[in-house]
């Protein structure tokens, strides 16, 4: 099998005009992404951003990713409606979506799952922290019980997501919410992932158990099957069948 | 309670174009559907079609429906983006969808379940058998264990959707094909269903059981609240956080 | 139809036993869980304890039952297995059954439901604060986005069921844990609910959200079809076989 | 990683009893069902039957597995309540299960899920064909979008199981009836898997696609950890609780 060919799309805005994030992330959130990545698992990671042509996600980028990571925050509406139909099309074609923090109501989340991503948020500086519900599961391998998160931004229920095939993670909020945190569902061929942490003006994606859960995600949802999910197709009978030749109506 | 509001969408260009739908259908798929809903629930039934101002679903009109039918096949793609838009937004915020027989690619299915609705397909005559897999379920009561539809066109596995929340029916095909016939979705705070049969050629919708479920799923799809999830919401903490008045990021 | 025959089976122990207990429910937990019932049903509520004869459930009293309560603690062993092979046997010919806080270790929860029911725990007066995931499902009819109980014992992820059909409420605890606190199952015909608050040593059920609750449980869960599942039947086919007479080998 | 010790168990007694089942199995399904797993696996795989002492499935046999597959059918009434619960437990601490065929009303099956396995049945000599619902998961790697069996008993819906986690392929057969023919469950941290072809007087188990999916089945099922789920356990709180000492009331 060839290695995993994984995509990091950053929308990269925040690093380049807020010396506060930079400080955090001085080579961008998908540096940081990469990396977690690519210390567990033998793969091609290659990174895109949102300013450059097609965000960086060209039909040959996409073509060749096997999972692709998302994060975007201020310009969900700069992302071109024709690269949101390419991934939605990749993604049922087999592809894999991992989306992170805000891009709860990124185009491509909500066009994938077909809701809205709308939820409760505050920004304080408070603690967050997550508790595995199913340790078994291969995107929670090596995460223990429970961990914390010092500082976060805070989303909370009601999160309008369809219900999760897979509810991995719940998040605890110092300031009273609650919020599931990891969760995972089929689209097509291909595996969708939510994973809630990651504000821009934290070091989230510094923490060793937040990258691990990256590590494991780009496993877990890496593209198994590739097919078209085109038009219907006709098909002949299996079994005799009183009208095999008819004209179709309509 | 007020009364229950149903619409029922119907592309209603066969039965005007085919001589055969005509004689099968002469008031339209849409007067059918109506009766069968009216027959057993005390509802304000209104019927749309394809070709009427704005498809018949203006704002005013969808603001008002509790649930909303949907029969569409050869002209999806001449439903706006515009009317497609409303109606999603509308089952977010609480409205019912019940979705029939071919309109599993139509714009308004496929958006709302962020899937293709990919299947296989024959017209050749041939007999449909339903199971019933909950028979203590709203939507199936009154109904067998299973009843046969002599004529049908057939729809085979695999059916690309989401996995359903709850799944009802399975159809057995003579031709050996297997199909999931009966789904319920939630989206938001609306439910969405899938009804397979209703081929335009065939009296489908005269068959009694089918009528009984078209009459169930208006009843179990109805609005229970209104809501819209416009933008997510920022809150102020329950409970004590480090910094209540910061700014946000970004 | 016949009106809702609920019945709630309370082990009246502790109301007995403690005079702290009997302060908070003088008349016993099913007292106040059959009045929270009654004010908003029109249904015949009776009340089983486990120091009666057979716990107060008789088969006969299981047969004319559509829905049952269940609130044990500290003697779960002693509750016969005959009863609770009864009631298991009801639930999945179609009675409904609602199990209670500390239920979650019942022999009859786990037998039901197969799996442990294991959590975390704490008793320290701390508040606990319950989120709706689902304002549109009937079991939360009337209930706000969230609600506080100031005291409560805690229970904490990982509980030890299997996926909920329908998770409905996450509660929040002062102490930092998180749990869901209102689960739905289908199991046969039945539907089973879990419903996680009601220390003993709190006023909990008298809570107005708690009580409303319980009589949506009641109303939810109610039993809709009766069907003994006992042994699997031979079956004529409907169709042509190869070998319709065939004797079955073993 | 050491290497995947599979178990399995096979009832032995059509086998020994039956020419006609000696004359396809000559060796035992159990011999069958090891070689479909060792010729695609690196895993140790050891069998076990109903009239070694405990079954062959000792606490140091169980103990050492970590997945177990079960075949049973006219003696499950034999099967030791010690046994049962010994892999009841064994499940829920982490060891996946993989039931065929006629176990669907073991006690081991029954105990797990918590249904009666309730279906219809006939033994006509007819066809069944596999329709494939998830291509892109791990349990139909290598399998065609459907494939058949010339002749296998028939079981037919209602199939009485709870809601699966996940629905992998339905069955269509040649006298009219569909059924779920591979599910998913998870129960406790282990997983449990149910295959419906198998039936002791046809040749399935060397259909080249029913052994593949044997082989996925103890791949996908094998053990991720290990953890006893014994009494809940009391826990300190993570934050500051009101009465962080308190006695427990009961």
């Amino acid at each position: 099998m060839s290695r995993l060919a994984v995509t990091i799309f950053n929308e990269f805005l925040h690093e380049r005009e807020s010396d506060l994030v930079r400080a955090v992330y001085p080579d961008g959130i998908h540096a940081e992404v990469s990396s977690a990545v690519s210390e567990r698992l033998d793969a091609d990671v290659r990174t895109a951003t949102l300013r450059e042509p097609e965000h960086g996600l060209t039909q040959a980028v996409i073509d060749a990713t096997d999972v692709l990571f998302w994060w975007g925050h201020k310009a969900h509406a700069e992302v071109s409606d024709a690269v949101v139909e390419r991934v939605h099309r990749a993604v049922l074609g087999g592809m894999g979506l991992v989306v992170l923090h805000s891009g709860h109501v990124s185009k491509v989340f909500t066009r994938v799952l077909g809701t809205s991503g709308w939820l409760r948020w505050r920004e304080a500086d408070e603690k967050e922290r997550l508790w595995s519900l199913q340790p078994s599961h291969p995107l929670l391998d090596g995460i223990p019980e429970h961990f914390e998160l010092e500082q976060e931004e805070m989303y909370g229920e009601r999160f309008d997501v369809p219900e999760p095939d897979e509810l991995l993670m719940l998040s605890w909020f110092q300031g009273g919410e609650v919020f599931r945190s990891l969760c995972s569902w089929r689209r097509g061929h291909g595996r969708v992932i939510y994973f809630r942490p990651g504000h821009e003006a934290y070091p989230t994606y510094r923490n060793r158990h937040v990258r691990r859960i990256l590590a494991n995600a780009a496993a877990y949802a890496g593209r198994r099957v590739r097919q078209d999910l085109g038009r219907p197709i006709q098909v002949e009978a299996l079994e005799p069948v009183p009208n095999p030749g008819k004209e179709h109506v309509g």
